[in-house]
């Protein structure tokens, strides 16, 4: 930092660089954010930035975010939207007229029905705010909420954030997961473990419905769907039916909310431009449902985020206006479908089992023929985390690859289930891909 | 909307188009969302749309968004920003360290002492999202939180998504003010009923010192803010100091961290990208306090939004890191500090007193001698309302001028003191502003 000298003389070297331990002691922390455990992104991106850092290549395809721009018809709109005093000002809270009339005509269809822009849509800062709008509007202290397990980790913390109790479900993994590839399918949900975790306190399930189940690529069939919006129905329970990744999906997928009337007035449903059009980092995502449900969603929004981001909104708008039209929505399943299916080449190349997704862009691979040499050291917050947080290390440091561990998408009575998968993003240029390949068959050495 | 006719076929008409009373009822919303009064920005807005409609040009100095463009050079960096991969995709949870380090560089000499990019600061959805992470990190259900009356209404409902309880003190107004120009340095806060509102419960003091108090204006003075701050000491209370407006200021003011070491550790201040750089809708704000402070703010941010919007964030550094040599800084306040003193000639000519503000770019007119024909109609949510309701709707319809009811920032058992008050965002271009002025000279057909 470049000071002037007078303002350096206000800098005053005596205070002390930590405050005296009684009064931190007094800066009490509220209990939602009093744990704070290093979340699983930022442990494998520092250790692949670190590795990289000390000389190795590391190819992260740990998050899920894109190795590539957003569609070039879409950047235009939001460069063009810098330039309009209204797109840099405050949209209205519940967001940009534009936005919720093109999500209207884009949805519609696909709910089965015309959606209201004004009272069945709102936009959220990013689906993940919406998905704590939705918590914050119908959740209070003491409630339950059911989670399948794996889950994803955010869904956890927004949860507790409103107060809320989670209750875990689990999905059974393949049964011969370990030897055979597997279709994300043959992960099951028993639903009479279901229904046993409903008590009276139950107000919400969460991402049963996702048209592609997060990590394992689960698309539910309408049938399984149906079972759980039927008791979601006869015990009054709302659905919260995360479909971020409705435009990525490789197998027919049924929305939550056009199973049945009765089952759609419990569902609200998330979405997510970061997703559809290649820019998470953007934060425009919205939530649609009946008017009751977004009503107080949208209340909830408003008071976290007061209104979500302008131009971006705007860009958005004129992304689904334009879509169909360029052709992006087909090109964009068929070009992913293919990077995961070159990408998985490599597993079958090594015979490790994998889980071919039906949506999305992430493979579970079976590591469990991977041996480790005997003795090789890891940090101690690896070496005290199951097998995955090892493998993870270990295929950064040796392989150059990061990937992640999905013991963190469970509870630690189930965390068995998952300690030998990896979990790899495959949204990511061809030749960083093929680099990735390139890297993984290094591996043969350990099998 | 246009449907192709096979999809016209999934549209159930049968559908009622709203939910059966029974279930209706069964959709019951969380207690912080249930109670939702119409907020003043939507009444003023909505109703200064309706009047456009219906033939009357109506010139909305209402809500503080900017009637013009981001600097040219700020807006090129975002353009710039929308190029890169990386600033489209998530940015790390605590904000871009690009942003961060210009943040640290810009606030240091403000702030007396070197601030860390990586502990003290982190980078929020706008200054409000900023806001409720703090409250979200250190209020918990049952804690009270003192608000300086009048408040910015945001406040109100952020302390209370974290369960927190406000309590208010009141800044009095100017004895004079229904009859002459004051200063808004002539609102009063009286320090003995401040530290009576202290209980063991008190855990925060928010917006006491902001360089600019919305709606007043009011600039605190070192002596008021020290006398403030040491009864925080002395009663451990977290400060979060809204200094949203600190580029705009038109008086000496001291920033709360910087009164001294015992006060600094604790406090929080808040800052916007869209106040300083006229952007309200790119949703880019800060956080900047004591490593212990900004870790779980931090964490409660994480669990809020997850991360902020990327190339905004670029583009704020990028702003931050060339506004001085642009001389963007002193041109900003002096055309801001122009647009308030011309603009209030009006009043002057119309013999209205009004509070000229010391920082920011609302100002608060005392509209008691306007005299409403008797018998003047107004609909029923405007009618049940103070006076300076009324007041904003007359001067919508018969004088085509919109501006905010102060009232709205105010407690029931408080609101007489500025039922006689209006408020005026003068954040707009030359020419909408001498058009507002001319509208404004009919005002003297009703004094």
């Amino acid at each position: 930092m470049n000071l002037p000298p007078f303002l350096l003389r206000n800098i005053r070297p005596s205070i002390p660089r930590f405050l005296p331990k009684q009064l931190r002691t007094m800066v009490k922390p509220a209990a939602r954010v009093a744990t704070q455990a290093k979340d699983v992104w930022s442990i494998v991106n520092e250790a692949a930035a670190a590795a990289t850092a000390s000389g190795n290549t590391v190819i992260n395809l740990g998050q899920g975010f894109f190795g590539y721009n957003p569609p070039q018809f879409v950047l235009n709109a939001a460069k063009e939207a810098l330039n309009r005093v209204d797109c840099n000002q405050y949209s209205p809270t519940q967001g940009r007229l534009r936005l919720r009339q093109a999500l209207s005509d884009a949805y519609s269809p696909f709910f089965g029905r015309k959606l209201d822009p004004t009272t069945e849509i709102v936009i959220t800062t990013g689906a993940n705010e919406g998905m704590l709008s939705a918590f914050m509007g119908f959740v209070e202290e003491g409630d339950e909420v059911i989670v399948m397990e794996p889950f994803f980790d955010q869904y956890i913390s927004n949860v507790q954030m409103a107060g809320g109790k989670v209750v875990y479900v689990p999905l059974h993994p393949p049964p011969k997961g370990d030897t055979e590839v597997s279709s994300s399918d043959d992960w099951t949900l028993d639903l009479a473990e279901f229904e046993r975790a409903i008590t009276e306190k139950t107000r919400m399930v969460v991402s049963l419905f996702s048209p592609r189940h997060n990590p394992i690529g689960k698309v539910f069939s309408r049938e399984e769907l149906m079972g759980i919006g039927e008791l979601c129905v006869k015990h009054n329970i709302l659905i919260l039916s995360d479909e971020v990744y409705d435009r990525l999906y490789y197998a027919p997928f049924t929305r939550a909310a056009t199973l049945s009337p009765e089952i759609r007035d419990l569902t609200i449903t998330a979405g997510s431009a970061g997703k559809n059009f290649y820019c998470t980092g953007w934060r425009v995502g919205w939530l649609i449902g009946r008017p009751e449900l977004i009503k107080y969603a949208g209340a909830a929004h408003t008071r976290i985020c007061y209104s979500s981001v302008s131009p971006l909104q705007e860009a958005v708008a004129i992304g689904l206006e334009q879509a169909e039209k360029e052709g992006f929505w087909e090109s964009s399943r068929r070009e992913m479908k293919g990077k995961m299916d070159r990408f998985n080449e490599v597993w079958n190349e090594l015979g490790l089992p994998f889980t071919d997704p039906e949506g999305g862009y992430f493979v579970l691979v079976n590591m469990s023929k991977v041996k480790m040499p005997e003795g090789y050291e890891f940090p101690s917050h690896v070496s005290s985390r199951p097998r995955d947080f090892q493998l993870s290390w270990f295929l950064i440091k040796e392989i150059g690859v990061a990937a992640i561990p999905p013991t963190e998408f469970y509870t630690e009575a189930n965390e068995k289930e998952a300690e030998n998968y990896l979990r790899f993003a495959v949204c990511k240029d061809d030749d960083v891909l093929e680099a990735a390949k390139e890297k993984l068959r290094k591996l043969k050495d350990y099998i």
